[in-house]
């Protein structure tokens, strides 16, 4: 027997019932259920519309649930739909009829917008944390490896070298947006929808501030047409999330890139890589393969939630239950994920011998060769052909830049001096780049301080966002 | 302890270890996996690679592995990832060493890559089967309600009035595409890759065929590494899932739409509606409502996988691991929301005197009229002008173009005759269209046979696809 | 003959050439590839890294090449690649070869990120812009019909009866949203990138801050490498853009299914519709099915470019350069998709008549009747069930609420008064929600209130974001 | 003045009028859209339906309007919505009103389907012939290096070596797939929607197979509804255009990975490479990275459309006219890509003396190791911890198992006979994979023996779908 007996004359078809459930996926919502629940009976005795007594009997009565629920005794039922419920016949069940007067004033479509309200709260401040925990595990690495140089990359072809630990910094500052865009997502998510009903209100003198108040919100929907139908928050999160995979998904690359024979610069922990069943020899970067692979995971919830949305009149459809599914399969991925790579990233092994000897057999001095040009008058362009013509004549030797000599540079302009070598050096050229976040020793010493200094911030809690809730 | 051991000097970490597993959801594929084991196992001892008692053994082992698993009593693992390796292992336990030798000349590269071709076949099977099944109600609803005029939309605006058997048969025939499509890719999956091995083939001398042969594969793969790297069979059984969702999601917007208070046109059985907790008078259109959200969960299945295979070298990636669950999720929505709607329609009532009322108070017979200027030799361009001004006075006049007289008409052109009124009702508009697969009566019974054709010849195995594997 | 000679031996073959060639579209930024440069060679000047008889050159010859492009005179070829190589190309004809000073100290990798983010900050101005003139119509739609009832609808079937004025601003409040989303996402557009060189900085001793300031930008990337290596920026707006289409697709298909013969509320005015080329009685919500459509293209463009960016190593890869035509096909979408909407709006006509009738014919007062018993003690639940039971048996009689005597009802529960019947009018019902939030007239009137203050604050430029850049 | 002014009172608003014209893409059609209109013309007069006179006359006028197009001198005008209405406009310019018959039992529904059919079946083609020119280039290219060995990876690990040739042909065959998909997505495409007209059918006595035949159609659809909703055709193109692009960003990933320093497999020629502005050793493998990047770019196309197809009620609706430039976008940049990868492709070279090092430094004999072991009675799973154990005393010894001494080996089992070593080079690992599929030169020689038959029968046109249709 479902709840809306009243105006039906058949109960549903077994494969309607399975197939309209929801239970199996929005049982995971019953802590915010419980908490919303609680807040409402609270306002409705507060308001008069509930009597003392039936407000202490009702949250009497959801204590005895959530005891429940804790200790896995909670009878779940599929026949009734949904958590919500579930929770309501139980909450009946144990306290009588009185039970029933929960529902006073509410209708589960804003019953359900708080929960995923106060879920997704919750779950973008374990995000945050998650990131924070990830920066500090990459500022900790960078730390400790201030001194390595390392090829650096565009097009994947060796460009400028540059120090590891700027590079590695490189995916902090990517993640600072992470963790703004997620706190921006958050003013969204901070918004109380109960009390809207249906999707008009509710003619029971109820205060939603009291309960906006009570659950910690700092805002409350200004119209209850939206409050039901709003389902932005979570495609925020949704996309935040999906961005925040695509830099992983950068770093799981790189990551995979150098743990080959032929880069060779870094070793995962085997506590953080896999064999295989047929080749005995084999260490495979299996975690970062997967936080590549999770990456099209959550572009695939994004999507699928913009195609839920998409077109739906005002106010609630069922077509909106299909969020839930989605969402938790977003932030349990994002979730595993920070964490995980967090833990690989602070046992990442750097081959240092390796390294050294990397950065010295490349043509990436080059561009230092041009700006030499250029330093001397040499307009730019003009500049930059000299030393492609350069670049061609020693490919065809067999030499790389340091090893031509004065005369063999001077065949191609004038400008050389015996001072170019100075500049030819890895070390030199590392240190040449003192521009504003660029890769000179003193400004990635820089770079770590803002790093450091944003994430203590933040962990003491004395910085921006933490406050603004 | 992980099998590949040898080679590592620490255990995994336990995050990485959750990270990694995939048993939670590939323990689906026991099935598969056992039945590609025994092929597997048999040609082993056919080729005298294991011996005949070696065979036997193996065999007797992974049937009591199968009984384990058929009641719930397998011991699954997490430490042992996947559930290959928790099968082998089991066997292991069961019959010793030799359960060892079941992996011979087979990596879990091309053993996974098997079990999904099995899986996917038979859900291939399944979904081909659910179409039909959709087919069959469809027309069966045709069938009994071949009299039936029905608006006609285009832009949801009136166009020509159509007999509803007709709008619904062309429900049909997009279903009927999605056969094909399913049927189509259904050859792709039906090609064998074990004996790929990792990626480049076995020392063994095994016979691929007859692993082929005894799994009804009608091809083996050409080329090792294609074999272990290729995931298009899944994502050709996502394309058409695609597809074939939003063929659904149109008809259930439909569905919604005829339900509404406005439209009014069907109503859906009270098992196959769902009430309101709030609004007592409520029946709401849920199973509609959640096929056309589940399309979403499709369409989103569809791009995690595209990108998960985006960009990967050659060739087994554990990225690729992230295939399974999108395509488990794919399948069981597919059939699932299948049968519903096959259910949904049978039970449907048409509410022909709303209907029978409906198509006689609209423009919708405007055409016929601009059409019968045209026979009688105005240039159809000059007679669409002229019936859109004779539809303009109408309007002013809060007439329809029945209620006119000669006298008005004529004052629009005088190739207007009385015989114009014969052709103005809804009955004349839908009986003139009798081009190929147009809506008239005798066109619609011929569509009505060529569908009924089509499901009996399939459901007899009669025609192509049955056969064709 | 390519900018890279020096190092090549061959020219690019005619196929490469075109496939790689961005011109196309990347012509489309050259007024902030101009005010980039200006900005570049000034602070190359007051650094001393170029003279100012070079800086004064080159801002002339930069003056020549804007006139010719505002003259669409501009000598644009395909062979220079890019528009940056074009205009670096043109200024040297122009003044000789001072002109290829101008790239000293910077590359193509940092020039295109600075234009990118230059040409966004617009785009999220004007898109913001739009949003307001947007809810500017929304309002004053609103304010004009602050007395009509309006059907409201869950599951597209009758609910609760509201004002039209309170759907309507649904709608503003996500507009609302998006506009934050949108400044949010400016936030991280402005960030200046100028001064990374290809990704490690530069040995000029250039001053990033200086052409921040010029430019107005706050901020300046911290990190080389992510400056040119971030799309955030664009991968934020689209998906805010995504969001925002989602919201006017569901405005857009109320607007169709309200302009539809069984609905008839509301009638586009003949400049914003179109009609058939073959039924001359066709009135067709053209603009508003394509507003709809036009989701999916910008749907298409966040998952392009999420794809492209997926698994990118660092630094700059030609991948990116996919970015420019999906976000400018995105921006265009989404201005001229608020414009017409906004013109749709401030023409439409709300047929008040036909809603007059339409509010009077439904069960949509069944909660009150709920809500009343509850009032009168009834646990909720117990009411719902009851209300139900009347439901069923009115709909049985072939009555509405409204036509039942008291005697009826008291056969369902004594609770029933004479009273009730003052409940059951549209407009009590619309009355009684006077929850925060809620359709009844006074909390409409609040409601519009606060819309007028946010446009008002906004437009006077005397609110938040405003002043935030 | 627009065609259907009859009905309105007033004319479209300029925003209205540039948002909903299509002719700014759909121009592009005008070959299939004379094309079909000749047909349907012929079809008129055969049928009796215009007299010869007339269909003489229009035909004539058709052949100027198509010198016009041909020659440029065709007037495009906005006003005239799209392509259809120009062409009928222009042709009663040039003929007079009779042009005006030209649209008799035909509707834009119809006749955009029908000009849509015609130019995919030619996309199609011509991806077909793209595709082959590309497994030809492949064909080619591991034909000319049957004897260099290459080391074979999974998770971007060396796994086992193979050769250069059999990883080619991976490619060669997934592309075989990927023609078999277009083929399929033929049949569909090669469906008549003409005589379809609005969305019922027309009361004029056509004759659909005629039109069917003179278009070299080999069906006809069923039934007139879906005849103008479907889009299948556009999707199922897409869907294949998708995984195609998959495919190649996996080989345009190996590309950019073989040209690394690091790596160094393969050299791209200068003719399909590009320079750095800045960098001027730098030549950066452009071409692959845009083939990987443009893989976003169809990925983007189809989302597109499938969420412009979700949940539309039939027949036609304005938002299907957002599928032209989606699939344009796909088709063109299939086409591009096909051409300039086989062009690329063709002038690789292969750097065999860095291979013919590399294969030789790593451990990727260890599953041949195993297998010995295997062979000689060890349970393999046994083997394999063996061995793994091995390769761990290698590594530490800073040795490869090739270096081990018989009495090394024998250490960890006393089955290593002195015979092992045989198995041990690159060669004999490569030799030994004999299974059908595998990378042995025997079965290299039959794949390519395979790949040539494949392409042979096709381009004498002996095979399947050339006749197909």
């Amino acid at each position: 027997m479902k709840l809306w007996g009243g105006r039906f004359t058949r109960s549903a078809d077994p494969r309607a019932e399975g197939f309209t459930s929801s239970l199996s996926f929005d049982r995971r919502l019953w802590r915010e259920d419980l908490q919303g629940s609680r807040a409402h009976v609270r306002m409705l005795g507060a308001q008069g519309i509930l009597s003392s007594e039936d407000v202490a009997l009702i949250l009497e009565g959801l204590e005895k649930v959530e005891k429940e629920l804790k200790t896995c005794q909670f009878p779940f039922r599929q026949e009734y739909e949904d958590i919500h419920l579930n929770i309501e016949k139980r909450l009946t069940e144990l306290i009588g009829p009185v039970g029933g007067k929960l529902h006073t004033a509410r209708s589960r479509n804003d019953q359900v917008a708080l929960d995923e309200h106060l879920y997704l709260r919750r779950v973008i401040e374990q995000t945050r944390e998650g990131i924070s925990q990830l920066q500090g595990a990459i500022l900790e690495l960078a730390k400790t490896h201030l001194g390595v140089l390392w090829p650096g990359y565009t097009h994947l072809q060796r460009a400028q070298p540059i120090l590891f630990s700027h590079h590695l910094l490189a995916y902090f500052f990517m993640l600072e947006r992470d963790y703004e865009r997620f706190s921006d997502a958050w003013k969204r998510a901070d918004s109380m929808p109960l009390g809207a009903g249906a999707l008009a209100g509710t003619s029971f003198p109820i205060d939603r501030r009291q309960v906006a108040t009570e659950l910690d919100f700092s805002r409350v929907y200004e119209n209850s047409l939206d409050a039901v139908s709003d389902r932005d928050f979570f495609l925020e999160f949704l996309a935040a999330a999906a961005i925040l995979m695509m830099h992983l998904s950068r770093l799981a690359e790189e990551l995979i890139l150098w743990s080959t024979t032929e880069f060779a610069f870094v070793e995962m922990d085997d506590a953080f890589a896999t064999g295989s069943s047929i080749m005995p020899q084999k260490k495979n970067p299996d975690v970062a393969e997967l936080v590549r692979g999770k990456t099209g995971r959550v572009y695939g919830d994004l999507v699928a939630l913009l195609t839920v949305m998409k077109g739906l009149p005002l106010a609630y459809h069922s077509d909106m239950q299909e969020d839930k599914e989605r969402v938790f399969d977003g932030a349990d991925t994002v979730l595993s994920v920070l964490e995980v790579m967090a833990g690989l990233l602070s046992t990442l092994k750097i081959r240092k011998e390796r390294l050294a000897q990397a950065v010295q057999r490349d043509f990436s001095n080059a561009t230092e060769v041009a700006d030499y040009l250029a330093r001397k008058g040499l307009p730019f362009r003009e500049a930059h052909e000299v030393t492609g013509q350069v670049v061609r004549y020693a490919l065809e030797q067999g030499k790389y830049l340091m090893d031509l000599t004065i005369e063999e540079l001077r065949r191609f302009s004038a400008l050389f001096q015996p001072d170019v070598f100075a500049h030819l050096s890895p070390e030199a050229v590392v240190a040449a780049k003192t521009s504003y976040g660029g890769t000179a020793p003193e400004r990635v010493r820089e770079e770590l301080d803002t790093a450091e200094r944003i994430l203590a911030g933040r962990l003491t809690g004395k910085t921006g966002q933490a406050q603004e809730r």
